[in-house]
């Protein structure tokens, strides 16, 4: 039996406990939200991870951070020090990306490693197989897909991106409404290849009840990936994307119907005025499934600072809804992230998460911010450090300009407000 | 004649001119919006700048990056340095807030140096020189204040922020309705101080009828400042807040009747929920006058990263309509910002203003995403790292991590989504 399918039939797991105190609330209504499958708890069924979580409606706003090797960078070792690095900082949730290297062996030791729910894309491992025994990283078919999925599964995955609205049908629509910049997800611009060489459906939309099979028997939380999300504000919320979303919404109740646990993804490249409507629109299509944006970036410009138009994007779109953000680093469009770029990453992240939990009401998500005010009136820069995001980080800075009066900070020195309005 | 004078006698000086140019607008419809106050172009008639610009309604983002010493680190080259780092990353206005060392001698240095206009505080330099003459920053009075404003005006300080709205009566709101954080403006702090010392209106309150003449007489637009601005995302929106902003509505008002251009400064710390009602409110009471907000910090937990949580707040803050953003740097509440904090403050409060202008439907505003998306596609990556906010910057990153295929980076190497999108 699922998680999904063990909430229906009422029986409340010691996970549903844990994550509902973990979120300060009682385990009956996120039960009630589990079962509509507006809430997922991604958790392998052989995975131990000693902290899992809780992603949707009405909880605190969930983040990913992004490791794993490309074929310009490939280091196990860098790989796991990331991880290690987003645990710290604060991701709720990491995804193994890996393209090159060792895949395998590298995944299973991310999920060695890891205290929290691990994600993959199994068309990476796919391309990277067929590429190894054939030459050609589009020589795969169904059985390779299957087996990939089901081994992925088998090392206890929590959750799979599966680009399954990459169909005939909306690559139609692409082809039809022509935007800047085409396909910029990988799993899905692999797909469209691989779909035009071979002229077929693509088999993860064709087979997607194996996949619903395998995912059931692991219980592997589906999240539906959006390999037509635009790479650009100028095409953002276009017909291609659209398309896409509705083609999701359906195979998200396929998979729910099925006892499986599902999340939709999301953009990408959005104008600040148009986050509302496309959380709103995931939201009433996919009837409050929980949704995973990746930034969103509010604009094209932030080259070499786009961890910063994706927090502000990321905070908006939390702040109307969406559940879970993935974050993007200070490299994206550039490079390979490293070490110091997934610190940063993960931090811009939790900053507009929390921005939005404030704006969303989740309650107790003001405590600390008057925790760190009240040290702030009190002078107790101990206490506000310790309650940093960046504990380290903020003590260097700190110790690297000491002021005269050990109460106040070198911005201000002789004229903190805080010690004038003492006075007043 | 002053400016907003001039225009009027719908006289149109090359000024208002060359500022509609920079805007891609006419000059009339920039004429009406000045003459109705919901646009200001900031320039002492003695200050020769090459980049003036105006401010307010329907026209680009402005930002502005705070330099000036304090009294733990005061270095004129140092800021002299900011100076330059901060227009060169993109401030629309510097402002000078030292309160230490030479504020004289700096403050010409800048004026001299600086190609945008320049504000200042001149609060701070009437407590610096009454602790210098008379050993206590408190010990200065109505005339102190006047001449000090007069020497300023007269060095050619474009604008003046003049907290006028911290008065008897919204100090009377504060203390009837208390908050976390008392008072976290340092001007506004200093003007408490000396209220509850001497039991006295405050003198820019009460003298603003001779600040109006001063700066009427070189053209100095006011800066009407928030002094009772929350320090805490808890305390946000608060009594003693509104009550300040009415009376600046009030002063708005006044200053605007005797021919001088009105900004009105705004928080601070403001949840993201509030940030549309603080604009609405703003916009409302003080007759669209140009709103310049402080960030505004989204959340008080972003202690070293405080140049994100306002890059989200300036963001939202400017897309509902704020029309300048005073960045806020990494070492906000921590110390005396570096040359890499100036750097790093004014590109994010850049990324934001330009994400809120794309929102706002600034004509021309996308142009700039369009372009590096263009680049993006295909594959020119001089192009695109030209089109940067930090040019040399994203060049080292991505010097620092070479693809064996050019036209790749080291993210996707052999699956960069958009040369399988060229083959798909």
């Amino acid at each position: 039996m699922t998680l999904l399918e063990s909430v229906r039939k009422n029986r409340i797991s010691s996970i549903v406990k844990e994550t509902a105190q973990a979120e300060g609330q009682g385990p009956s209504s996120l039960v009630e939200r589990i079962r509509k499958g507006w809430v997922v708890i991604p958790k392998n069924k052989f995975h131990r991870i000693s902290r899992p979580c809780a992603i949707g409606w009405g909880l605190r706003t969930k983040i990913n951070a992004n490791i794993g090797t490309s074929t310009d960078s490939s280091s196990l070792k860098d790989e796991i020090k990331k991880l290690q690095i987003a645990i710290r900082y604060g991701a709720d949730t990491v995804m193994d990306l890996s393209t090159a290297g060792n895949i395998k062996k590298l995944l299973v030791a991310i999920l060695e490693n890891s205290t929290v729910p691990v994600g993959t894309v199994p068309i990476y491992e796919a391309a990277k197989e067929a590429k190894a025994k054939r030459g050609d990283f589009l020589k795969f078919g169904k059985e390779d897909i299957l087996e990939i999925v089901y081994r992925q599964a088998q090392a206890g995955v929590d959750f799979f991106t599966i680009h399954a609205g990459v169909t005939l049908k909306s690559l139609e629509a692409l082809k039809k409404y022509p935007r800047l910049l085409g396909i910029v997800s990988r799993g899905g611009a692999l797909l469209a290849c691989w779909m035009r060489r071979y002229k077929k459906e693509n088999p993860f939309y064709e087979y997607f009840d194996d996949i619903l099979n395998i995912a059931h028997r692991y219980d592997v939380t589906l999240s539906l990936g959006d390999g037509l999300r635009p790479g650009s504000v100028v095409d953002a919320t276009d017909c291609a994307q659209i398309e896409e979303l509705k083609i999701l919404a359906q195979l998200c109740l396929r998979a729910q119907e099925k006892g499986i646990q599902v999340i939709i993804e999301g953009p990408g490249h959005v104008p600040l005025n148009q986050i509302k409507k496309n959380i709103q629109l995931q939201k009433r299509l996919c009837r409050n499934a929980p949704f995973y944006v990746l930034g969103p970036l509010v604009t094209d410009i932030g080259l070499g600072y786009d961890e910063i138009s994706a927090a502000i994007g990321g905070a908006v779109a939390a702040g109307y809804g969406a559940d879970f953000l993935c974050y993007v680093t200070a490299s994206e469009h550039l490079r390979h992230p490293t070490l110091e770029d997934v610190k940063r990453g993960v931090i811009a992240s939790k900053i507009a998460a929390h921005a939005a939990d404030i704006a969303k009401g989740i309650p107790g998500a003001l405590d600390w911010d008057r925790e760190i005010s009240l040290a702030r009136k009190n002078y107790d820069w101990n206490r506000q450090l310790s309650l940093a995001l960046d504990k380290d980080g903020v003590r260097k800075i700190r110790q690297s300009s000491q002021p005269k009066d050990a109460d106040t900070c070198t911005m201000c020195g002789d004229y903190c407000a805080i010690k004038l309005s003492d006075l007043a």
